[in-house]
């Protein structure tokens, strides 16, 4: 029952998501889980005259006293570790045990338990990208006008604003923050529908007391706080948690454009950011002067892993055989807490990273001063097509000036795009070299309604928060 | 430009997917639309004074005469098929020739058209899906209150109702239609942002105009009667398509569930569903009596391919570097069409599918009469638990004669499983010999509120139906 | 350092894997490892006159000692796991100490180790698939003669032999093993090239020695048994592991594909098989009578995961940006091990399933006799077309009969399809009507060469395996 | 029967992929294939006896008039493509036409044809890959001496070489090339073996002839020069194609790895190399001077698509049941071409990436001076180490001056690391300040033995394409 570092441990056990998110998905919370689920059931067949209120107060008073030795013991035999669970709670509860689990069959029991742990860690998920989307807020204010080059194929294009940027990344995550919004509201369970789904084991038991197993259902899933799916097999629906891998998958994919682009940015030739580095951190044993962007990496590398979960998931759910088989059960002991916790890590690992981010501004406006003057060129073509000049015509024209002072640029050779410009009489003829050369002239300014824009997403994100603010964690049940 | 079988021709040609469905993914659809977003941007442009009345009429009068002759010709020599359509049109227009594409970069078209294009394709799929719920709905409402063994682990386990099966298909799809409806409803475009989002140039052509570039955007786009993402990189984020292609996924999933679970009820073995079969078909050429299933494994085969579209997705957007690369080009020149395409011809093969489903009630019938027993043996646990017997001991010794009645079922000897249960003191004490009998008797009505449940699926089908009824083709613009 | 159930252990910890497999992946084992290659780097560099042989002496006196507390307190300050395992190692060495490492690069060394884990994990699920192969190799020489109905479409087409299906699974399984054994041949280490692979630094230290930096490679690998890459950036090619998932993801699918087929014949419509089931064993808490083919399901569970590790390891060589970054790190911790355990785990399991199987040869032979003289028609057909008649004629004909008598098998009314047959003048003026009902009176017998087949398969399995017999672990250095 | 773009076209059909492997999996083809098949069938049966020399004289002569018309009307009624294709060629061979397929089903023809065009289509791409690998030998040979920055995190590291750099792809690659010469060799068909894999019609048929089944397998397969499985259901293992489509996508894999490099290295802040550029090209509508690496980024988009179809490879594998299912029919016609023809596509366009490659020596240059003596504060390390100095230690103190040294460069100040370093006692105490001097100044000649590598690689790469020259075309058939 105790594991170290002479077996093998998953880094998501000691590497890799919060203790919180680790807790969820321990084998002792999922059993406490399981236990209030068979509170929750006793109490409502005790409000439907099933059970005695004895038995349900006693089941109550032992429901935290999970003995994990002693079920390992029983599900030595049994081979049925829900089983176990069940026996050794009875063993806890001399009046009570012979009532638990009453007419209910395994995944009555574990599929509202799935839905309880999705439920917090959906929660603790929504609370991470909250903080994000905050800390993402801050950034897109603080920097909606510092001009920088925006980059298409890797190559300065025109220039645009860093805080501009950082509103397209915030807008990627307000969509997730949308898409796991909805997921958390519509989570169901399975409710208390039995075998295979028809509750006749329940309709059963209540037969002459005056209550429906539809009401009995009502009453236990009011207990755990949560909904249920109106109708069910053996098992609740698998394309629930096939949505929500999805929702989780989407979500690596924005955190992964935003590191890839982080690391772009941090690389030393084009060194307009720089990730938070701790004094003492060694980057390489062999290159000392190394400051690797080790977060953005990392963040890249686990959301690869986390989309790969959505393979298995759809799987699970297309290949669920009429009303159940458990080609999934062992998959999902691996699937659903892998894809939480890497989400837990990389969400933390973004939240730190955007905090800890500093711009290197010299570099960046020196960046603008060498390549601007190419974006400026467009100005110029728009201005002189906007006086009659044909679009297609300057295009041409203007093109070739450019990739001849590109080519000095690449040589080493001054640029004298601005001058060529204002030579060539099939431009001027349009527009006059005076304005062709103020065109060029500020080349950072040339960057539209970006900051306007930022700012007004970052408005969005605000409310957005607003809308749905930080919640505490309410937890699965009182 | 014309082809034939003796080359490579797509399934999706001419095999797969609807006529409509395909035009949308035409060559020649999406220039017509890339020449509506023209016309758009050139009367936007005429409404903040860039442009005149004559230029933009002129477009709009020859917006449709698309010539993929004149383009190939001239993309021979430009090497980029956005231009050469935008000289086509240049060559068709004298005076608007001009102006096409003021102040555009070829994104600005592109994600616009491509945004066209995915919402008309979900508007069809929509419709499919509904068609197919209706079909559904019709199915649970005829089949609900008829009694069928439920099968876990693909062996015979209690009793359900083929309607309340049928519902649980219902509800995946009822989740599929209402993520799709979410999908469509948040559908955006990239707007008119220009080369790196910044709306920079269309800003510089609007100056001393009095008009802003978000006054222009809102121009443009409300001629396509598209909303246009807030902010965006050269392009709109690849993200939208990213949670779409996921949506067709997770829809491609429970039809595969469903065609699945179709190809287990027609084996011969279980045999209680039949797809319709065309009089002359020919089901083997070897075997002149077999029926495959050949609408149910297409299904699953084409559903297996749509959901293999999401990792190029999520890649084109995990990995798409700062303000755009082109390495989404190509392959979303498969992934768009295949992922629609494939989706289209799954939902209408399960429609039909479904309506042209017939259930072998006589084998049914007799599927309950053989196995209903077992499963009401646990009625028989109930009851005794019920009136004071231990849950554990019980089930301990009503599991002996399951098993041995079962061995006697499986050898071909006669089943005595009732004889047996009420012959046996440790459950008698519990539950007398006769109702231990009545119990075990009318097995194939322990379907507990399977029909109650399955009916009220079917009105959620109609009420989500109702809300937003079969719509008529829009189409994206006037 | 020690965890226990009230955090998220991975069900690889704990439940599925074998101890040996587990050991390979754990902390420790990797320490010891990466202090094997500073030894043998350390004995490299002393036959090159680089260390002292007190020195390399002292290092593999202590090379067992591997201290993980103190590691990870030093780890705390340098943040750099492999750094703080030099630093503990040299805190034991104090004479030592100071040339551990020397010249290297972290990759040097933690390639290498990963080349030595997977070469140890390769040798281990080699020897399960030959324990496996040699199980089914059994299995087909018990059964090569036994008849059973084969299945197209879940329907019974015609006999086959039970053998001849289990030969069908091994032919899958031994291309499986021939790849493994190709991917362990081929199986290279990083060698010691340094921090961009270009053995700069060794060249540096080994001036003036004589000694080349190939020949001190040389060295060092011969120590480690291990054959290096030609070239290298600062890792060895992410290529290796792709492709040694990729062998694993595709021995997960033979698996997967004799899983499911076992889950299909032990489904109680069909029932021809029987996983071994324990005596105790309860396989389901509300159907008493239920038997699971756990095992089977297991495997077809865990298969699924399996399969989804390549595309993380497919990312992570494609995406491997020039001479390296980091981004494959993260994930890199979860995708080996887990894809070794979890293949380690289903190899095991389909072991003992094949082991365990039992055939219900009343069952199989009943089955045989309902649906064989369908089967037998096909004899009939061609019997009649060697006699001159038209095929497709005659398949019109006899299907239409077929069609029939299987009508009538569906409604419980007896099977007259040899006598429909011998009383067709259409058929009969090609083969005489006795000649007719004797080819449908010995359906079973009709399986063709399927038992001479199975048996060359089999001889294959076994040739196989004595080309290349089970190994004594050799471990990965002396 | 005509196609043109106003409907969905692949762009399969008319944008990527060769015109000669378009044929190959174009239905017409096909269909020649399937005859070919028929006529081998034929001409074995004639052998043993079974049908008349003029029969299969006739099937040869009408071979090759596929009628794809005539086969479309008849699909109409039997809806069944194979058989109506059996009706066209039977309707043109009065004589032969009542033998075609005697005996067979419709996988002995359909998978026998598979084979043959998986195996011309393998064919195709290791002549495509063995032309990539001869380019990359003459680069690797051109430049095994020019040194360049090597990058590590997308950072300057220590000097490699440009031959170094394209070695590492071309292991990559001959790594693939055995792989795909592997699968090639191994490539088999069905055989000849019936409805579910037992020869037993054929056995039939054989009756009294003296012939075995598996004679007749040999002959017909002798004649089509193709190895047949030992074993097979009613299909060959779908084993087979996940294994050469993994083939595939792992060389997509490679060849992303060495494009993505190729966009880092052609981005302007890199600016190393630069693809070939057509005079007219056009490379953004609004950015005239941008040179986007064209080829670069689709042989990175296509990479993608490939390695998404190892999914649906998969489960068609993993999910086959028993004696077959249709579930893999209708992917495979997307599957199987669209993995060949995108691999097809770019492989051709990284045959010209490389061909066409400049090197900005001139930049490399300069990027070796900037960044170059960093890298040799690794030589002054390890010198003063194997001196006598402590690792550590002298790891600590140059890592102090690196990252001092590095701010200045950042911040447009000169760089003063080798003043730096000749000033530390702490170093000089264990290397002369003079040698600390001399070791910074030579940083582009700190290469290593990368050279001898290179070209050791390159030799390797010769050998290989020696070894299995470039074949001409055998084609399937005489």
């Amino acid at each position: 029952m105790h594991f170290s570092h002479d077996t093998f441990l998953s880094p998501l056990t000691w590497r890799y998501g919060s203790q919180a998110m680790r807790r969820v998905w321990s084998e002792e919370y999922k059993r406490r889980l399981l236990r209030r689920f068979w509170v929750a059931l006793a109490e409502g067949q005790q409000a439907c005259g099933l059970v005695s209120a004895a038995q349900s107060r006693e089941l109550r008073a032992r429901q935290d006293d999970v003995d994990l030795a002693r079920a390992a013991e029983i599900e030595q035999t049994v081979k049925h570790d829900l089983m176990a669970e069940i026996m050794v709670f009875a063993e806890q509860c001399p009046e009570g045990g012979a009532i638990i689990h009453l007419g209910a069959t395994s995944n009555d029991a574990l599929d509202n338990v799935d839905a309880l742990r999705m439920r917090e860690s959906l929660d603790m998920l929504i609370r991470r990208l909250e903080r994000l989307l905050r800390a993402i807020q801050v950034r897109i204010e603080e920097w909606a006008h510092v001009p920088a080059m925006a980059f298409t194929h890797l190559q300065p294009a025109e220039p645009t604003t860093l805080g501009y940027r950082m509103a397209c990344y915030g807008q990627d995550l307000l969509m997730d923050l949308e898409t796991l919004r909805q997921r958390r509201r519509a989570l169901r369970g399975k409710g208390v529908k039995g075998a295979v789904g028809t509750a006749a084991s329940f309709q059963e038991l209540l037969a002459d007391t005056g209550h429906s197993a539809a009401a009995l259902e009502a009453q236990v899933m009011a207990r755990l706080g949560l909904e249920a799916f109106p109708v069910a097999t053996q098992t609740m629906t698998r394309k629930q948690e096939l949505d929500i891998v999805g929702a989780l998958s989407s979500l690596a994919s924005s955190l992964h454009k935003f590191a890839l682009d982080s690391r772009l940015l941090q690389g030393q030739m084009i060194g307009e950011w720089m990730e938070a580095f701790g004094q003492d951190q060694v980057g390489s044993s062999a290159m000392p002067f190394k400051r690797n962007p080790v977060a953005a990496e990392n963040i890249c590398s686990l959301a690869r892993q986390i989309a790969a979960q959505t393979s298995t998931a759809w799987q699970n759910h297309a290949h669920a055989m009429l009303e159940r088989a458990l080609d999934d059960s062992g998959n999902r002991r691996l699937l659903l807490p892998e894809a939480f916790l890497l989400t837990d890590e990389i969400l933390a690992r973004a939240g730190d990273l955007v905090q800890g981010l500093s711009a290197h501004t010299r570099r960046i406006r020196a960046t603008v001063a060498t390549y601007g003057p190419f974006a400026a060129s467009e100005r110029v073509l728009l201005a002189a097509a906007k006086n009659g000049g044909n679009r297609q015509t300057l295009h041409a024209l203007i093109r070739g000036h450019c990739l001849a002072a590109w080519e000095d640029l690449q040589q080493g050779r001054p640029d004298r795009l601005a001058e060529r410009l204002a030579a060539d009489a099939g431009l001027t003829q349009w527009l006059p070299a005076e304005q062709v050369r103020r065109k060029m002239s500020d080349a950072g300014a040339y960057v539209g309604d970006a900051p306007a824009r930022a700012l007004a997403l970052a408005a969005d994100i605000a409310a957005a928060l607003a809308a749905d603010p930080l919640r505490q964690d309410a937890g699965p049940t009182a």
